[in-house]
């Protein structure tokens, strides 16, 4: 394989965070199911907003994340996503360039504002999202540049892409450009909700057109319909050549052919768990791209994993290449 | 005195901070003396930003974090600031009608954008700040609701306030209007630079007008431009009726007349120093507004300044009232 000039592109929507603690009362009032991500409309953000306790805002979304991460990392990275042409927009551009991403989608003009995520963090640490997808929705085909795609080794697309009606088609259009560059293709199921809703055509991406899979027990056992996350797991080592799959603190699994590789959970004081699957993509792929075994990538997955989930917000605030320098 | 609607009436520049971790090379490398706050115009604060690591957003503005922090301690608190019609002023608003603070300014449209803060916090946990008073500057006289004024018990300002052109004035008829009304007038010195930028006006506001003064050892010493704490504490203890002067991890003196009470620092991680001055303030405020006495006043202080201090951002993340509550 020639050397390309991006180690990953992450194609995704390009989301601000605004993040709150709440009680699960909060939760339970607003007809919330704890540790999920619903799309709600602009009048719905508006009253949720209204009614959520004070916020920190920091740049989300979930393969932006992972592109933050892994360049945090050492990684090499671009992402394409849709951001509108005002204050939050550029807070994200600023974020993700300033992490040292390529970002070259223009922002949207005189359309929707950029899509912001509502998120409740409950005392336990776990958190529930509500997606405004603003600008998003207008990301597209066209938003697809074949020639980047086909210069990046791996292209990680998050789940979450396939709610926004125009990005289906941008999907399958960047993993057709990936194969076809003799690149890989990455895919997140992002949320078990999202699976549910999207399922037929996550089982054919999957199947078809996915190189290495990242869920969590409740994302996989959703998208194969199984009771027991082993059953979920076969299957996945079936449909896929590398899986990567999560268990919060029990760790995680890598799956290669007949091969698996189990790996613990790096021990982590758990503020607020946005991001965690992210970043755990994110040191995965940073590890694999430059050529570490997958015992490897698994460890330093685990280590920004741990980082992103000791405080508020999904993206890094401690120096991760000097904790994954020892691995 | 008669009941008033509000315990604490807040004035300043309402500003969103933008929060980062750097180096201190960064610092050296964009001449910041470390710990202090410098103004810059919008053409440095667009140079700064782009120059600056990955940020967290969240509200900010000495007086409005102090004015959350006694709202969230139980204090009935009104705060009164000038953001402009745009998403950060949305968001600042938000976070101060979210906390319960009676927030009534109308945001400035057509003109200059929300100011904000640009912070960089170094591994030491100092915070290094860069203000661009954007919408601020438009903050006037007129702003100030007499009313209001007489209905709270301790109108406190911010010393920041003296930057913006107009809102010396503003002040002034605060100072006015609270005391025609037979309440109280709060001071924070906000900054050593500060004071150093508008001496003389400080010394006589101080001397004449203000009841209650917050300051730390840079601050009063700056203000009375003597080499020793002692001394200026001295000084501070003949002008004002009460001071309570801050001294980081060495905790607190408050001065009433003749009498002086030692209040010891609460133990903290420190991440990020931002707003540990307006959290001690609200802390404080809250409690001489309830009647406690002035080792509790400095007691429920400390605990809400080692709570902010414990995290990114100035405003509180925990539940502050159940923190203080034993006090």
């Amino acid at each position: 394989m020639a050397t390309t000039r991006f180690d990953i592109l992450g194609i995704g929507n390009a989301i601000v965070d605004v993040v709150a603690r709440a009680e699960d009362g909060f939760l339970s009032r607003h007809d919330m199911p704890k540790g999920t991500m619903a799309l709600i409309d602009a009048a719905a953000a508006e009253h949720l907003y209204a009614a959520m306790p004070p916020g920190q805002e920091s740049s989300g979304g979930s393969a932006a994340n992972t592109c933050a991460v892994a360049a945090a990392l050492g990684a090499r990275v671009a992402y394409l996503g849709k951001v509108a042409d005002d204050q939050l927009g550029a807070v994200f551009a600023h974020d993700m360039r300033a992490t040292g991403v390529h970002f070259p989608s223009a922002p949207l003009a005189g359309g929707a504002p950029t899509a912001r995520c509502l998120i409740l963090v409950t005392p336990d640490g776990q958190r529930t999202m509500n997606t405004f997808l603003g600008a998003c929705v207008s990301f597209g085909e066209a938003d697809v540049d074949a020639g980047l795609v086909a210069d990046a080794a791996v292209t990680y697309l998050e789940g979450y892409l396939f709610d926004p009606p125009a990005a289906q088609a941008a999907f399958r259009r960047a993993a057709a450009a990936a194969h076809a560059a003799g690149r890989q293709v990455a895919l997140s199921l992002s949320d078990p909700f999202c699976v549910n809703r999207h399922r037929p055509a996550f089982r054919d991406l999957v199947a078809g057109h996915v190189d290495i899979l990242f869920a969590n027990e409740a994302e996989i056992t959703s998208l194969y319909e199984t009771n027991t996350f082993e059953a979920a797991a076969d299957q996945a080592r079936r449909d896929v050549a590398l899986a990567a799959l999560t268990r919060s603190e029990a760790g995680s699994i890598i799956l290669r052919g007949d091969s698996t590789v189990t790996v613990a959970a790096e021990r982590a004081d758990v503020v607020d768990t946005t991001g965690a699957g992210d970043a755990y993509a994110a040191g995965f792929l940073a590890g694999l791209t430059s050529g570490r075994d997958l015992a490897t990538c698994g460890r330093i997955a685990s280590i920004a994993a741990a980082e992103v989930i000791g405080h508020y917000g999904a993206r890094p605030m401690a120096d991760l290449r000097a904790r994954a320098a020892g691995v």
